[in-house]
């Protein structure tokens, strides 16, 4: 195991009813923003829970936080702070007004000349106004975190800082009933996929870790589709499960200690920028190409995963890590997601305009050993097709 | 699941060397009491590394507290508070000695008239003192909860309060090399109850929660006897994941939105108290025979801990966990624990005297459905004769 250091210091208000818990996290004297999105929240009685959770503060509020939050919009929202001396921001929805409401957070107290600066110069953030949150999508992680990724001029770049960790988030899962299936599946994937991205690398001998990684990924596997099926999809059990898996899939406890790859993501993240592709539908493609085309190098955790996670015993080692990566695009298919380049209508073509944007972004090392060179990116492509 | 409100703002700096994290983690202004043992510091090297962690640092140091920290000894420390004007406390050692700066950490600060009230009268610690740890001896979690027992005149008592969560806390399982066997047993098996205690009650549909305690008991069966045998106890990895390991187990993490039980500390507690056992000693002795006992009650939970826990498909589900039983028994065996009141040199008799200690202190319902009455609580001593 590696050393590390670990910290999370939000708080968690887990269950149906939590957003009640909002009136005593908040200080009564704040002036507070509420931030959210295209306004689901409105129809779906989150917004009045909200708005009665905080009927005896002083509140704002901004909408209007896309999918990959935009910082021309987010900068909009410095206006409002200034008018109103907002010092408390309520980010009410999925991971994209989360990370929209850190940056926001950040950029208004922001020393620098220009809040651009905080991810194109990866500037320090030394300090952020505080931050709760109402999780509506479970899938990122970035309630109890401290990453954000904010998007300008097709330029979608992360910025990370202990300040903008929210103080406190309520995780009510039955705020998830009114999700689209296509929301559930991009939540589902994604949660399992940055679960993947640190535990499919080599073994450091981090037994905790591996094992809490193996045993949210099964919960994922199981839940997942259940949340799809007419027979289960209200049930909240179901979307408790998911909710928490994915809030611990990325608060850096399965992270620590352990080696860690991200290369489907920064390979993902091109599909995104370059074709308008979800996040997770991006990560569904890649990741089984990089279970093929870095097997010899990941083969310890794939037999291991394909063992502990999917209980495969017959075969040669071989066979076994075959088998765990077929059932795993399964597992994607059954959440309605594409696994091939050929699923989202891209081709052989697409290939060298995916490289170049590899390249022009400098993502020329990727991996947990820094060993997937473009030429390795390309394979992995070709092996998506 | 149950709803549940989570946090744990402990900073952890985890692996060799890490002691020299505290020089940037305590302020430099601070007026620092060590508080420590029995003084095995000094042989092994963790107090030297604490001296020159703290060389641009005012400390001063408080020694002798004991297993079970006692009362007495503790209030000893305020005057050297007082003298110093202490603003800052660093435990350097295991739980008893966490548990013990905790409550000398709230003495200090208490508003009451007489600090005995906070764990005698359950009276409220609003303040403390800022505590670090230098965790000695995994094994009670203490070093990022918020718990503490202290003992007076043959009473254990407990008292909690986030005010004397510790603000960080280094694991660094090198330091562990130089424990004793049986410090060593009592560590990981009073992990493992800690664990149990959390998990082997009723199903809630947690599976996260559910996943996590297996991971955390199957990573305590394979390490702990390995750091007992020749050839592997001085082998790090071992430690570390023993020392992860403890710390998970009672973090508040794997108990959070599930049943708890505790019957098994209770009981285990009045040999503590009456026979003066070591805590650990008591626990190996009194779960087998819940297990048994409390085997229709736990029926769902001891089948899915021998499935998954200890792999077991063959036989009927009653033999199953019949089988489950035993290996929790040969598991305990195999760390140098007595599984028996006979192993302890206990009979018929002592059962008498338990019971009436177990009444005495209120612990006529005990178990996650407060369903152990005293009746039980003798059935199930007379199980472990």
């Amino acid at each position: 195991m590696f050393n590390f250091s670990f910290e999370n210091q939000t708080r968690i208000h887990f269950g149906e009813g939590q957003i009640t818990a909002i009136t005593n996290e908040i200080p009564t004297d704040a002036k507070v923003l509420v931030v959210y999105g295209g306004g689901s929240i409105k129809n779906n009685g989150v917004y009045d829970q909200v708005v009665s959770a905080l009927q005896d503060h002083r509140w704002f509020e901004f909408s209007g936080v896309e999918p990959n939050p935009n910082y021309d919009t987010l900068m909009k929202a410095q206006a409002v702070i200034k008018e109103h001396a907002i010092d408390y921001l309520l980010a009410v929805g999925g991971g994209s007004v989360v990370d929209g409401t850190k940056f926001i957070a950040a950029a208004a107290l922001f020393a620098g000349d220009d809040p651009w600066d905080i991810v194109a110069k990866q500037q320090k953030v030394e300090s952020a106004l505080p931050i709760g949150v109402v999780l509506t999508l479970p899938a990122t992680g970035s309630e109890t975190n401290i990453g954000s990724v904010v998007t300008r001029d097709g330029h979608k770049l992360p910025f990370m800082s202990p300040a903008v960790r929210p103080q406190f988030a309520v995780l009510d899962p039955a705020v998830t009933l009114s999700l689209s299936d296509r929301q559930i599946s991009n939540g589902v994937v994604d949660a399992f996929i940055h679960i993947m991205e640190q535990y499919l690398t080599y073994d450091v001998n981090g037994k905790v870790q591996d094992r809490f990684a193996e045993g949210l990924l099964q919960t994922l596997i199981e839940e997942g589709p259940k949340a799809l099926l007419a027979e289960s999809k209200d049930n909240l059990d179901v979307r408790a499960n998911i909710m928490w898996s994915a809030t611990m899939a990325l608060n850096g406890l399965i992270g620590a200690g352990v080696a860690q790859d991200w290369s489907t993501h920064m390979i993902g993240h091109e599909l995104t920028g370059t074709y308008g592709i979800d996040h997770a539908r991006t990560l569904s493609i890649v990741l089984p190409a990089v279970m093929k085309v870095r097997q010899e190098a990941k083969h310890g955790k794939l037999l291991q995963y394909a063992q502990r996670v999917w209980h495969i015993t017959q075969g040669s080692e071989e066979q076994q890590i075959a088998q765990a990566i077929k059932l795993t695009e399964e597992f994607f298919q059954r959440m309605a997601m594409p696994i091939r380049l050929s699923d989202i209508e891209l081709g052989k073509s697409d290939i060298d305009i995916l490289i170049s944007k590899l390249e022009l972004h400098g993502m020329v090392a990727l991996g947990e050993k820094q060993q997937i060179t473009l030429a390795v990116s390309r394979q992995i492509l070709e092996q998506a097709l």
